[in-house]
């Protein structure tokens, strides 16, 4: 395989206050000949990188649920790869040519600990992309939010937040298969109707829209006689903040908050609080958040290297969560779309979609040119 | 059995603000002989009242999670009373003499329905009063909150606030049967002093001294060595507000709150916002509200007379608490304060001392001179 004699990384190079700005990242020209493979270590070019919301947690200070990034240090992102060195007259384990997901981190190159990835093999009819995707963090994401702490009953009304989000797509169309009312809520017309026409929602809404609280009063109305009367059963919350807030008024008994992200105060230094939380007496309701994290049971080790201090919640059951989420693309019911942004230079700038509303569907940062999306 | 010609019953005259004032309540000197006993109702005199924190929401003009006590209307209240006449000639049913518990209200006396009444007989080795603390609601508050909703297990680290009043004292001491470290947070030294001394709390903190949020920075110090370091797993709320705030960044991974009540907020027209809810997400970690309500299986009516939209949560399972209670008092593991307030008359300003801190155990009103609190 013909190599480049230098490659670029990105770098954490200042903490934000707010939004990631120009100043947040650097960007470094390396030779790639000082990138050598080893017993344990292999080089891998990257191919994707993952964008996603968290990320803007790692950056902080204090990190979030992860060790924060340091400064100087190589961006952090989750994402794929193609072996393209190992050492020489090296036995067994990662070939070159392999496909490898892992932490591949913001850069065109790296020298990875070989324990550290995982050998991917694409099942027939899928799309690499989706294993960014409904295969990978955002699926698990949507499955296990409304399975295990939403606890989704066919029949329930759902609501939906970021719902054109690469989580909030899959959860809206997974409420769907499973019988539920679902009311999704996104920041575009374009958003709304893609939510409507092609995924399915019973009624998405625009929170820009000067009258989205007027209608969202309308739909919970309690005298109201439709499927939605007297409010929701579980919220899939995305965003936090004052929609938040705002829901809390408008819930049934034994209503449920999966708490999945609080986007809308990401880049707030002083997050809004909650008011409305004293209904969750009234209503026997509660607010739960949960986090998907770890990549694979044979990864565990990588995390240890992140000081990551929790168990892999829900990775015994990742298989599982695969498995039938392959089977609903397969057959047509589960829709993806990716927001596919070409070469590693544009990584700090298209961060800030996630921030503005600015995709639809999963962002990924194609790294490498010769990148394929369909193996 | 000799009646006075006159009674004085307390109607709700004007909906407060903020806090209960001399012109929330009016009081009112009625005849005796308007109350006619019927086939269907008897007339009661009121022995003991019960003053809880929930009676603020009950005289909002929204009601809470009951109706709302209409202006003119009879104070709502639980209580004891003693039957003292039935229509002439009726046979079956109660009887003169009678011990009854159900809803009181704010008289000395009432003429109640019959089926809304619940004849009472006192375990042998417990006192009446036990009937409106452990026995009662509070207990069984206490009770639901932990094994329910905040799903206590031996090892770990308890937190309760409004640990003098109620329910609180009732939920620290359950909290220690069960084999948790129990840290009670109560509003003066003498609270503190009862709650280590007599319940046998490991700490108690006075939320009132200058350094409170410093000591509870200690002892949940992420780097400390004690039991309780890094945080709680179980927050049995009574008060909501900055204390909730507070505690929600320090909490254990999988902590829970059982959000039994929000005092510190009922008088406030602001609710003031969580702003450190986010944690939720990083700590997998819920708020979940609660509420028992219902009087006993065979007074459903009573529920539907108040409109009540709710099936009375744990109401099915009341007999098994209360057979535990009642055991663990009889063996001297459950101990009780009552604080009684003599006299009808001192319930308008009795009430208060639920939010200002005033009452160390249950807040009780003798009502009849004739009652004896120990039958």
């Amino acid at each position: 395989m013909a190599l480049p004699t230098t490659y670029t990384r990105v770098a954490l190079a200042n903490r934000p206050r707010d939004f990631i700005n120009s100043d947040t990242f650097s960007t470094e020209i390396q030779r790639l000949e000082d990138l050598k493979p080893s017993d344990t270590h292999v080089v891998v070019r990257v191919d994707y990188i993952s964008l996603d919301p968290a990320m803007r947690g790692w950056i902080n200070e204090k990190g979030s649920y992860v060790s924060a990034v340091k400064i100087g240090e190589t961006m952090r992102a989750f994402g794929f790869g193609t072996v393209v060195k190992v050492k020489d007259g090296k036995t067994g384990g990662l070939r070159v040519g392999d496909t490898v997901k892992g932490q591949m981190g913001w850069a065109e190159y790296r020298l990875l600990r070989e324990s550290e990835l995982e050998k991917l093999s694409i099942q027939r009819g899928l799309d690499v992309l989706d294993y960014l995707g409904p295969l990978s963090y955002p699926g698990y994401t949507a499955y296990f939010g409304l399975f295990d702490v939403g606890k989704i009953k066919a029949g329930e009304t759902l609501v939906v937040s970021g719902a054109a989000g690469a989580v909030g797509s899959i959860a809206c169309q997974i409420g769907k298969l499973k019988g539920c009312r679902v009311i999704a809520i996104a920041g575009s017309q374009d958003k709304c109707e893609w939510l409507e026409n092609e995924l399915g929602v019973d009624k998405a809404l625009n929170y820009k829209d000067g009258d989205f609280y007027k209608k969202c009063k309308e739909i919970f109305a309690a005298s109201g006689s439709g499927a939605d009367a007297g409010g929701w059963d579980v919220y899939f919350d995305n965003v936090g903040g004052d929609m938040l807030d705002f829901m809390l008024t408008r819930m049934r008994k034994g209503a449920r908050v999966a708490l999945c992200g609080t986007i809308s105060q990401y880049n707030s230094s002083k997050p809004k609080g909650l008011a409305s939380y004293t209904n969750l007496i009234v209503m026997r309701a509660r607010i739960e958040g949960f986090l998907v994290y770890g990549i694979n049971h044979s990864l565990s080790r990588a995390l240890t290297t992140h000081q990551i201090p929790y168990r892999m919640d829900y990775a015994s059951k990742f298989a599982e969560a695969e498995r039938e989420m392959a089977q609903w693309i397969l057959e047509g019911k589960l829709k993806r779309k990716y927001h596919v942004v070409e070469g590693l230079a544009k990584a700090p700038e298209a961060i800030n979609l996630l921030f503005t509303g600015g995709n639809t569907g999963k962002l990924i940062v194609k790294v490498s040119k010769g990148a394929s999306s369909r193996l």
